[in-house]
């Protein structure tokens, strides 16, 4: 577990960033805003036009995935459900209005589950939420360049796969957070190529700590393929009040 | 936890190799030695040359990814250690001995840890194994395409790296397994770029159960950067005997 707020926000200001000034000042009176409007379609952007949003249907997407994902869309027109855009950069995901000082987006890195060029190597995913449910689920369809045992995915994959959702659905219900645990029970391999949801949600909150659960399930909804246990803590600097 | 070695065994053939014939009743007759050549320096190959092994120094290397590779093959002399060898496809860790029948390298997929092209950009790591400790150690440099937080590595790159050595520690002393349970906890993020240890170990088996415990360390050893502890399951046709 995190040692201390304060030692994670020490820890999370990037190596080459000038000391806080008045934009972090302006930041640490509003953190409710910066949690809410992080990875949301609100953000705005002040460079020319908005960066590429991979979290939408491609070529490679199979019909399976474009069906799920068409469902979800069909089900957000109420406001009950929200698709949630996803960058390139990690930085992408944060408006400019509170960014840290000397923060910009560094070219030369790239979000991990999107650092493929080519569609439908890696992780082509798409998360939507449902605010009312704490809930946060993702259509996956994981591609070739994610390999394990010859023809399934890596298991460290579906890891990734998971503590992404889980840990989106965490920073819309409590704002900025970090993983502290995450256990995983594999139950059955997924084939490469396959489309499965990921489907998360927070159970409880104690004080900082944010307590989740997820669960991987084939499309018919015969198969589970793993389930997970996490708990993220609010940085301290950043929690909503 | 997986339900049991038949279904595992059942899962993992791949989806278009044929039923088993005569190469895999030999396989069966001799569940030790696949296991132990698996991921091992003595594989053979019957294609012409040996596939590029990426467990060697490139020119991303920081000086102290060098300096803890040297340390340890220089370990690795008397026998105590030895280094492991890591190719781009799952199947070519697999000796054509103890292949299926039909079973080729699919060159349209790629091991998820070692998915992109340029050097430097993602896990570069290399495992040294010590057997009578029944221990894996990783030497990791992760790069600028593992990014979560900005500046830092994704959580789900980090769990990637941990169920790969410690799944590959638990291969070694166990033979063929699957990965039934990970849980990590986080303490202290992974700077982008820095040089950390992976170091893993089998604690107890009972059974088929392969009982696994991981830190992973700062190269100076005064940051603890996550810890976790897994549970394995030998596969019922494949495990040693």
């Amino acid at each position: 577990m995190w040692k201390s707020g304060v030692t994670l926000a020490r820890a999370l200001r990037p190596r080459s960033a000038p000391r806080l000034g008045s934009k972090a000042s302006s930041r640490a009176s509003k953190p409710a805003a910066a949690c809410h409007l992080l990875w949301s379609s609100e953000t705005q952007f002040s460079q020319a036009g908005q960066p590429k949003d991979y979290a939408l249907p491609n070529a490679s997407w199979s019909q399976g995935m474009l069906n799920l994902y068409n469902e979800f869309v069909e089900k957000s027109k109420d406001g009950t459900w929200k698709r949630i855009p996803s960058y390139r950069h990690s930085l992408d995901h944060i408006p400019d209005s509170v960014k840290l000082e000397g923060e910009k987006v560094q070219k030369d890195t790239r979000l991990f589950l999107r650092n493929l060029d080519e569609e439908g190597l890696g992780f082509e995913y798409v998360m939507f939420l449902n605010p009312s449910e704490k809930r946060m689920v993702t259509v996956y369809q994981p591609g070739p360049y994610l390999e394990g045992h010859p023809g399934f995915t890596h298991g460290g994959s579906t890891a990734a796969m998971i503590d992404s959702t889980i840990g989106s659905c965490a920073i819309f219900v409590a704002g900025r957070v970090m993983t502290a645990n995450l256990s995983i029970d594999f139950k059955n391999p997924i084939p490469l190529g396959s489309v499965v949801l990921v489907d998360s949600k927070v159970d409880r909150m104690e004080g900082r700590k944010v307590f989740l659960s997820c669960q991987v399930w084939s499309t018919d909804g015969q198969t589970l393929h793993a389930e997970a246990t996490a708990l993220f803590i609010q940085l301290a600097s950043l929690t909503r009040r």
